[in-house]
């Protein structure tokens, strides 16, 4: 929909570039077109920026050697995990290589005594877990998509569990990844918590690979619970769903996952799965803990639930029944599609103090209205954050033209009660132009700065997040 | 013991900075010595390195114009809460101001429902929940000192229930802070989470007012528990009470606190406190939830203990003899004191990957031995981190030389197994000789490019974590 910047042209140096990299990599890098199509977005609306070639590393030290012939030839990085990122993070705005992590999906290490272990990038969140399976542990992050770690953690992504267990920037423990200038950086040991120096960890997490590219990520891990309940329960509105959701949490009841689908959401989501849900606001919940423990804190949920007008609260244990019905919460995203077929699907986020969900999901829901939009909600209502599927025909550039209107109106509304322009799915490309609203000018030329410092050639996958003056 | 670098000539605009503070400030500004050692280290072994003067701002934009004030004079600036900090955070090396926070002690708002508050960094802790008690919300980290919560979120404290709660990384939501240009950054909206650009909260924490002083912290709360449980449980070994420590948190028993004391610690402890607890390997835990919850997980952590070797567990609800047992606790400090009166009290901490725990210290107390000293262990061993007191005699040249030698290889033995060599502590000035082993040349690079884009005049609390060129 947005016009993203065109490549600059680049200097006839990184002909060199892509010279020095095919002799070195071979059958491994690529200038195919097909390819190059592939490694930019895939699952966004953001318009694609192909790169000019693109490489797959099976170690950490050819990674080095990528970057070292790139910032050789001023040529951009983009890592690429499995393109399921939402605003353009893989984009190539201004040409160079799409860093493919296939190869190097290898779980490096477990360590069950010590609730860690450490991947390469290129494992997914789903194929790490089948490895831990029987080991007792697992890693909870849970976005949706069969997401890979690097990119998980280079988008600070989160998802439904993000309530119980946080979201990524909570569950790396170290990081190591290759800087603009070649050289490795290590963010931390892997003891559980330190206090040695400035958080690099951190300030990695969340930077879409534009201060550095990581190889290596060491993450939590948690005990798989005795014990999992899952249930259902309808509101008459809204706003009775999220006090039921203040209250649960207020209360400390450690729910694992808290789920809100807007009516519209739950209409996609009956004729997608083919479920009789009720066609109301609708409470997806699950509890983790000992028998007696879920037990308590779903009669208690209940309760709540009851006491704020919803209702009936159903539960199920039996593994198969929970797993339909979160089977059909991940599908939200191509029900939603379901509803509209051959449009465009838009995925965004906010995220807003959880006392402001309400007003701002309805305002956000009439808003949808007075648009004559498509577009229905869920939210990991938990922590304040809600998703849209809007639904555009892209060939009706009157309704193009009030979708636009839609979204900035959704990040005004949030910013207006402290909330942010994404919860979750990041800046990429398609927010950049929300960060000076939300954050002021202090804090932005604090993030130039620092993408200044870290890289000054401006290689480190640029014309994401912040650019440089 | 060490001796610290001396306070550098500064150059005569330095007086004319203090005549600009003193003209603006009146009565809230001293250059007096008494006040100015106050100011300098209070409970650490550090040589205390006395501020130029001390002022105490009445709010944000009075920090502002000290700040200012210093910059043209190039006066460095050190803020100081209620200094409990232990590696010499508030010293001035190079001489400067002192920003005392007293007067900036105001809770300026709660949000029960979104289970956070802002606060003034001169507000204590003990003081916060005093506060908050009527609302039915608390503040977990518990350092042990009634620190200020300026000073806990710029050293990423964190302390006895920090295995359930997380440090002051995971609990502040954002910062307000004043650079060293004297413009104010934001770091985050109130939202509970946000994936919209470089986490400036997180590098803000635990980076000891080197980036910015800060004026303004946004905190997160939590419901107070409906029960509490607390118990003791003596066991034969180190190793045994580790093994059940392990063993609790890999199955997902939702420990609040889970202290270790060595039979040295409860010796001091008895005689301190007046109790009468069994002088071995010693776990004090604590469990929060509902009724029925905190018996299961008592129950629970018992059988573990029991299968461990430990035992007998006994627990208590009762207020009266949670906070008694806790109390002894958080006086272990000062009873390891009473071990050697008028010996000169060295505190310190390393974290570990907790399945290297036992090991480590039990290597370190074979080491206290062979070195001929004194020197109580008690750790938060949920995370990995444990604390030595170590009882010198100052007057005693061969005591001291075999105490630094005890100290280097503590830090050795974390650094050998993946460890920091500070969990919580921090680095200030007693640390920074350890950071290059630690993080290796890369990162402490990048902390150094930091720390020159975020404060290029080097006033901001020079001389601490990072030196620059």
């Amino acid at each position: 929909m947005t016009a993203p910047a065109q490549a600059v042209l680049r200097p006839a140096a990184s002909a060199a570039g892509l010279a020095a990299l095919s002799e070195r990599f071979g059958g491994r890098f690529s200038t195919g077109l097909a390819l190059r199509e592939q490694h930019c977005n895939t699952t966004t609306w953001v318009a694609g920026q192909p790169p000019d070639a693109v490489v797959f590393p099976g170690s950490a030290a050819e990674v080095q050697e990528i970057v070292r012939i790139c910032a050789a030839h001023a040529l951009p990085v983009i890592p690429f995990g499995v393109g399921t990122s939402l605003e353009g993070q893989v984009n190539a705005p201004y040409g160079g290589i799409s860093i493919d992590f296939r190869e190097m999906n290898r779980v490096l290490a477990v360590h069950p005594e010590d609730l860690d272990c450490v991947v390469e990038p290129g494992v997914t969140r789903k194929q790490l877990n089948e490895y831990l399976r029987d080991q007792g542990v697992f890693f909870p992050i849970d976005p949706g998509a069969d997401a890979s770690l690097g990119g998980m953690t280079a988008t600070r992504a989160s998802g439904t569990n993000a309530v119980r267990y946080g979201t990524m920037k909570d569950n790396v423990l170290s990081i190591k990844a290759v800087l603009g200038n070649g050289e490795v950086l290590t963010t931390a040991r892997r003891a559980r918590k330190s206090a040695a120096g400035y958080d690099l960890t951190r300030l990695l997490v969340g930077s879409e690979g534009t201060l550095g590219v990581i190889t290596e990520i060491t993450l939590k891990l948690y005990g798989i619970p005795e014990a999992v309940a899952a249930g259902i329960c309808p509101f008459p509105s809204v706003e009775a769903a999220c006090q039921a959701t203040i209250a649960t949490i207020q209360s400390g009841i450690p729910v694992a996952r808290i789920e809100l689908l807007d009516a519209l959401q739950v209409v996609a989501v009956n004729a997608y799965s083919k479920l009789a849900l009720p066609e109301r606001p609708l409470l997806c919940v699950e509890f983790h803990g000992s028998e007696a423990g879920v037990a308590e804190q779903s009669e208690r949920f209940g309760a709540i639930a009851a006491e704020c007008g919803g209702g009936p609260f159903e539960w199920a244990t039996r593994a198969e029944d929970r797993s339909r019905l979160w089977q059909a919460r991940h599908d939200a995203y191509w029900s939603g599609r379901g509803l509209r077929p051959g449009t465009q699907a838009i995925a965004t986020d906010v995220c807003v103090p959880i006392s402001q969900l309400a007003a701002c999901v309805v305002a956000t829901q009439e808003d949808i209205a007075q648009s004559r939009l498509v577009a229905p909600i869920l939210g990991h209502v938990g922590d304040g954050n809600f998703h849209l599927t809007l639904l555009v025909d892209l060939d009706d550039a009157d309704e193009v033209k009030r979708a636009k209107g839609l979204l900035e109106r959704l990040v005004e509304r949030a910013l207006a009660i402290d909330g942010t322009c994404t919860g979750e799915h990041g800046v990429g490309q398609g927010k950049m132009k929300y960060l000076l609203a939300e954050h002021g000018a202090a804090a932005l030329a604090a993030m130039r700065a620092i993408k200044q410092a870290f890289d000054p050639q401006n290689i480190m996958n640029p014309g994401k997040i912040v650019t440089l003056g």
